[in-house]
């Protein structure tokens, strides 16, 4: 037990105030990896298992933030961070509140203002894995707000996992969060919907899934090449050369036709065949397809 | 030219009529690996090149398909099909013609029909990769229709690439060709809309897509996990217990507000919302995001 003993010397005690299953997943991180914990929780009897391997469970908000310098928060939204934090008064003066619930960027920037007039230091963040994978050295948590409270508390957020810093407005690290996961739903729409097309021919999803994820996607759409075409957005230079929007209408065009004639559901092949005609009625018909990202930029007129 | 010679003698002659860029590859292909070749194109100076290497160049449609027992077609649709092979008459009886033209099922199971009453034989296909990659060993070809076809001519069309026969339903090749373009369209409007989000907080397309297909596309949305899911659709079991469609549909909600807060264009995550809905409101609720496939499968009532 010496090397826990002195790695917990060492170590920045910190609390966790939240223990859904994420919140739980933070604090057995940081209890094993020799961080002296406090938890606070709605329901106390949640924290049974982790007062059980050493966590010391607080009795109010107030003396779970008192206990440590730094003060992770895992809680359903920013209203509910609110309402947690309210009654912990002054306790939050000096102190460091990390906050990990998701919420939109204004909430996110409402948030500092909130901290700063209790006298709280904040950072906001957000978690990219699943709570299994909280703890691995290469799962991202993203931060963004003070530069310096981030550096301060850096060894303590490497903990949890790979901690990438954004940019000092506290909006990015929930507005990156937020578009990955538009990124995930749409790709995983994707897929469903092209098994769902070859399923109305009796194809089974694990036949097609074989060639469609285990060939295609990675080989095809392998992110490493499209990953090479992202300074073409940022020069808004879409070069038509090896295929023009013109020619994608085309084969949009002939996906939403297909889906109607195998009677599968119609609107996502719909949506994307008339983003390409938007794209088209402002110029981009010669350009390649990625110029659709300036019609994405915009909302429509028509709106 | 020993080798190439003693390749000639064993290598099937082959027809290619089309010779756009895909075509042109197909017959560069087909050159280089030692079949003797013969072209047709409507513009005829299109085969100099080919002509120039070996390619025998000629004057009829009929006279093309009468020099080779298979004949590769490479055409932009069925109906351009029919108008350049309705010319050749007789001369199509007792050959082989392989349709690589992109259609719906329809048309691929009308062309049968269509070779049938010439007597010629006929199999339909797909091609999957851009021309550059036209003759490498993994460049994926689909092929359904006669099993027959497919293997008296696998050597000639082993020469194109991996050919993968689907099955005896003519159409499946170009299902599966438009199923796997539905996938690669939503996959990259998802990326350009999730870039377009992080820019209306002027995040450079490149920093978040380092991020984004950097790290996020192979690890959390690694195609191997994904396909690991596929049986769950085939058994149409969905378990909620990682996660369910009424906590996606929170996320999703908070996508689609974060869209209209930044300003971009809203319809994508809108459509997400409304299909995660459409799940919930059939008694997906309590059931894994993976659901959403049994709504992908049928029309809605509503259209």
């Amino acid at each position: 037990m010496t090397t826990q003993q002195s790695t917990q010397r060492f170590s920045t005690a910190v609390t966790v105030v939240g223990l859904g299953p994420m919140g739980e997943a933070l604090a057995e991180t940081l209890l094993a990896q020799g961080h002296p914990l406090t938890v606070w929780n709605r329901t106390p009897d949640k924290a049974d298992g982790l007062v059980a391997r050493g966590a010391h469970r607080a009795a109010t908000v107030a003396d779970a933030v008192s206990a440590s310098p730094l003060t992770v928060a895992c809680l359903k939204d920013y209203d509910t961070l609110y309402g947690v934090f309210e009654p912990a008064g002054d306790a939050l003066a000096g102190r460091t509140l990390v906050n990990l619930n998701s919420g939109t960027p204004k909430e996110a920037r409402a948030a500092v203002l909130w901290a700063e007039e209790r006298g709280a230091e904040y950072l906001d963040g957000a978690i990219m894995v699943p709570p299994p994978l909280v703890g691995h050295p290469d799962s991202v948590f993203l931060y963004s707000g003070s530069r310096d409270v981030f550096d301060k508390h850096r060894a303590a957020l490497a903990a949890l996992g790979d901690p990438r810093y954004l940019g000092s407005d506290p909006g990015l690290a929930v507005l990156y969060n937020t578009a990955l996961l538009d990124m995930m739903y749409a790709t995983l729409n994707g897929w469903l919907h092209a098994t769902a097309l070859v399923g109305s021919a009796n194809v089974s999803a694990v036949e097609f899934s074989e060639l469609a994820l285990g060939w295609f996607m990675p080989t095809v759409l392998d992110p490493k090449s499209l990953l090479a075409k992202a300074p073409d957005l940022d020069r808004a230079d879409y070069p038509g050369d090896l295929g023009t929007m013109d020619m994608n209408l085309n084969a949009l065009d002939h996906i939403a036709r297909t889906t109607l004639e195998q009677g599968i559901h119609p609107d996502h092949p719909r949506l994307m065949k008339e983003i390409a005609e938007q794209a088209i009625a402002v110029g981009h018909g010669g350009h390649s397809y990625l110029s659709l990202f300036e019609v994405f930029k915009k909302k429509p007129q028509t709106h």
